[in-house]
């Protein structure tokens, strides 16, 4: 701990207090699988009672599914100098297909571990590395072909199913559980998310649970179609900014608002430390892009790359215990001139290197040549691929052209030789897409990828605002989401200007829930209805605080109403700042409502329907003659 | 003047200073139609030339669609105690079928206007109002209708179609013209707006200008589905907060950030006078729901509402130059019961006070049974309808149930006895639906209300983001707005929570006018693209001004990029704060490129067509050994 800079320790002591407070009137629960080790988090957010003048009506707890981690556990003792509790250990230990490693086996991991220069950045309580044993397939896709059902499989059925079985056998939930069909667009998502359902989807490849062996402290989530939306945020240092420190609290903060995974996309000094902090750290599964680091490793020289500088790499992070690899093997030589009339050219920074590369020495993409190799790594570590669109368009005018889709048909290729090695398999996708053609990325996806979970940045629906470009995408991923997109690329208002802060990281994060969630609304996901059902309730009885808890960000809600009206009794009272006190129409449809029923109702609806009948044969006689006289 | 409270004064000289500087390298320009007092306002951003290695490529000036009147033109000397200069008298003199009144003929409006306490609140220059001679009608409906094409349609037709005529013709325009098809959904944009085609869209009802001719200070825009999609903005004081000065400024910021129409929905004191003020001032149409200010006058009492009372209130605020009336003619007695089970009743404001008007009385919705009279007084300032959605749902749960769609029906009804009149129409749209029935509500509009323009709230597509609800709605107004609704009213982040500042106001706006461009482009609307492939040009090519000013908020595009990078180099530089300056993918782009012209891309192309078909059948032929060996 001497090795730690006080800095660091000051930092992580504050960031406790604020990242760990629970959510207002929620609490943390567990819900135990079919061993007591499985133990499934979930937010539970209590509601105030309902007061009529005549009655009290109980309003029932509220489930969240809860991407915080230990965070916002007060049960939890969260110290980031010791990284999050060991949760996998033991269902890995248990399969007995894997080694403890002596050490890194790769050459930059040893070099950095001895480096005594970085023992004052280094995080102290490091793990040793595992990989499987020789021969032997270390990926969820492995097992679930096996017929094996893991306790990660099993954890996230309960997860995703979020205990709406108990639910519906719950009658105080019947009105809350009222949801619209949705429109699925080909997704088949069941009543009842069962363990052996996620084992099918996965042993298919639709779906994929990215757990590294060396990331045992993550709590597992599911990607594919079937499954609620997930969305992935983006963090990283630069050459030109940012810490160690700043990038752990993003993603604390990330988890705390609601990010599903998360990507390391640093390029500055230090990678390989930040990783090692954030993972330790992260209930989420991380992924990485690393020929980022491997073109560090060549001082930024994308000719100079080799395949064994990016093997290397490749080691490095899955023995840190990266969950998901970019990997841009679609790039393919032959494709690259089809940019060159292209209005933004190739803007992915992957795609970029690789389409330098290819050129400077004539010769095909190395991560294609070597793809098959890339996958024995994978297996050994469960790496999933999260393969890169490199030639994704970089503006309207660039979308759904011969190089895109040149690339996507070449993902699919590459999916199937990573499914011959039970590799976990998500496609990456655009970009910059026009609304009406965002579903022509979908159909073809599924159908050139085989159905692989498809996981897209944005897509940005017009390039003129940026500093809003959460919106612009936020628009594209409801729809592509809707579709049949697995997992969102968050943006942040600074994309295309310059790095997020914490809270340009919370308005992309809350913009791409909105998206996931309105997403999940539209296909039909059962149960994911009753949080707005619970919402608009509060809402329409004046429940202000339970308005504001059930809300996506709780405290912003909160802030927003208390700016315009300060006082507590403002939060009881039946009215809002819109209308002030004489002029609710919430209230009016109150009165409305007790008015029906003193008048009791079906005597009004008949004096009603006979006074209609009588005022239509009226204006059926007079009306032309009224309409001409006035 | 000496009547106007010094605090009035000092902030409207504060609001020239700030809303009247011209956007940053933009010029206020003037096309002039067939008639030299048809001018119609568009702004030209100037932009950088490109400076490639070998060359310097002149980019061509961007126009963009000008709703910010003339408070950006330097030429323009604003002073909001005089109010805008006056555009239209003329032309609605020419058309002799009006005549000067000697004052308000409300009752209202004459109390108003004489009474000595307000003396210190009014506006100073009042005009006195004009309205049609007996019998005759004068809605640009009815002109259109008799064949006429009034200065009114040749002005909306030179805005929408921003020269775009001209630039095809220019060939420094041909790659910015590039444009992907549309999907129009039914719509049927024409290639060139010609007035006549205009002429045609308002005869039959598909398309509405909304131009009170006691509001010459406007500057016509068109609302149908057949051109830009526009948006609206609302403003409003209420009991509880706000004054005249905040209302009038906000509305000035909402024309300066694009608001192309703008509703007053005060309910508090002195709504009269505030709506002198706004109307003065606002080169925008103006609507209101004047049922909000007949409340009022019956002091907040619903069932103490007469026809009387709300003749007067119609007749008061036409007269002022109100240029589009809500009317909630739709809520029939009948419709009331089947909102008794819905989670969220009745929440539209002027929905709640009918229906408890209906009950409480046990009589039809005495703005139904009085429609044909309120035409009458619609034709005689050419006042337009929005025929409003009182039942619309409150919540997802709510979405297009019977109440809601029977009232739609009621509001078809209503618009083919408007047109009998030709009174213009358009009809109001929910509020809260989930994204995958958005669509029915737009063809269920098309067929029940014969074509006439939508303009919707939103919609919201979840209940679950209080305080993000500009862009919950966001993401259904896009929706909408490509499959054909004309008109998308802004929420503003404050929704559901309390009024909106002006920075609440500006967020509005902007996700709304991103809505409404995606939509524009989504549908095809000719000419849509160039704003998004300039930029995008101008991003690739590290053009950082340019790319700020052909954002839809140059100032926060600016403000974001600083806040990484505030040194003016790096708005110069061919790198920016994501990457650094070693890595940055668009320059490794423009590498490559380079290189490729070099080597001359057909020889390049040459050898990788000629490697690749090596390749190619060495991993036919051993391709499946490969993968097995490894």
């Amino acid at each position: 701990m001497s090795a730690i800079p006080q800095d660091f320790v000051r930092k992580t002591a504050q960031l406790s207090e604020e990242v760990t407070r629970p959510f207002p009137n929620s609490r943390k629960i567990h819900v135990t699988g079919s061993r007591p080790d499985i133990r499934v988090p979930m937010r539970e957010v209590a509601l105030t009672p309902t007061q009529t003048s005549a009655d009290v009506e109980e309003n029932p707890p509220v489930l969240i599914y809860d991407t915080s981690g230990p965070y916002t556990d007060p049960a939890s003792r969260i110290d980031l100098l010791a990284g999050l509790p060991d949760i996998r250990s033991s269902w890995i230990g248990e399969r007995a297909d894997t080694e403890e490693l002596s050490g890194p086996t790769s050459a930059f991991g040893r070099a950095r571990q001895s480096d005594p220069q970085l023992a004052h950045l280094r995080f102290e309580h490091l793990r040793t590395p595992r990989r499987a044993k020789p021969g032997r397939n270390v990926t969820q896709m492995h097992y679930a072909r096996q017929g094996i059902i893991t306790p990660e499989m099993e954890y996230v059925a309960i997860r995703e199913n979020m205990r709406l079985d108990e639910l519906r056998a719950d009658p105080r939930y019947a009105k809350l559980l009222r949801q619209h069909p949705g429109q699925s667009h080909g997704a088949a998502i069941p009543e009842t998310i069962t363990p052996e359902f996620v084992r099918e989807e996965i042993a298919c490849g639709r779906a994929i649970i990215p757990a590294n062996i060396n990331h045992p402290e993550l709590e597992p989530m599911i990607i594919g179609r079937n499954f609620r939306v997930k969305i992935n945020t983006n963090i990283g240092n630069s050459a030109l900014t940012s810490s160690i420190e700043e990038e752990v609290e993003k993603m604390v903060w990330s988890a705390r608002w609601g990010g599903d995974t998360l990507m390391d996309l640093s390029t500055g000094k230090h990678i390989h430390e930040t990783r090692e902090w954030i993972l330790r750290n992260a209930p989420m599964p991380i992924g990485t892009v690393p020929i980022y680091q491997a073109l560090e490793k060549v001082d930024g020289r994308p000719e100079e790359l080799t395949w064994e500088i990016m093997r290397d790499t490749l080691i490095e992070q899955a023995e840190q215990g990266v969950d998901y690899f970019t990997i841009h093997a679609g790039v393919l030589l032959r494709y690259v001139p089809l940019t060159a009339d292209r209005l933004t050219g190739i803007v992915s920074r992957g795609g970029s290197i690789l389409a330098k590369w290819c050129l400077a020495h004539h010769q095909e993409n190395f991560l294609y040549t070597h793809f098959a190799e890339i996958c024995e790594i994978m297996k050994a570590y469960d790496v999933a691929f999260s393969l890169g669109d490199g030639l994704r368009p970089g503006s309207l005018a660039d979308a759904n052209d011969a190089a895109q889709f040149a690339e996507l048909e070449t993902l699919g290729e590459l999916t199937q030789i990573a499914w011959q090695h039970d590799v976990q398999v998500m496609i990456e996708g655009p970009g910059h897409v026009p609304l009406q053609m965002v579903q022509e990325n979908m159909t073809k996806e599924l159908a050139d990828c085989f159905e692989a979970p498809f996981y897209t940045l944005g897509p940005i629906v017009t390039d003129i605002a940026p500093a809003y470009d959460h919106i612009t995408s936020g628009m594209g991923a409801a729809n592509i989401g809707w579709y049949g997109t697995a997992m969102l690329c968050y943006v942040t208002p600074k994309e295309h200007l310059g790095l997020p802060n914490k809270e340009d990281v919370r308005e992309g994060i809350i913009t791409y829930k909105i998206a996931a969630h309105a997403a999940d609304l539209a296909k039909g996901l059962p149960g994911a209805q009753i949080q707005d059902n619970a919402l608009s309730k509060a809402r329409f009885e004046f429940r202000w605080e339970d308005q504001f808890n059930l809300s996506l960000d709780p405290e912003r809600a909160r802030e927003y109403h208390d700016a315009t009206l300060p006082h507590q009794s403002h939060k009881v009272a039946h009215f809002c700042s819109m209308c002030g006190p004489h002029f609710c129409s919430m209230k009016i449809t109150q009165d409305v409502r007790d008015y029906a029923a003193n008048q009791r109702i079906e005597d009004v609806e008949a004096a009603v329907a006979e006074g209609m009948r009588e005022k239509a044969r009226e204006f059926r006689e007079d009306g032309a003659a009224i309409y001409k006289a006035v």
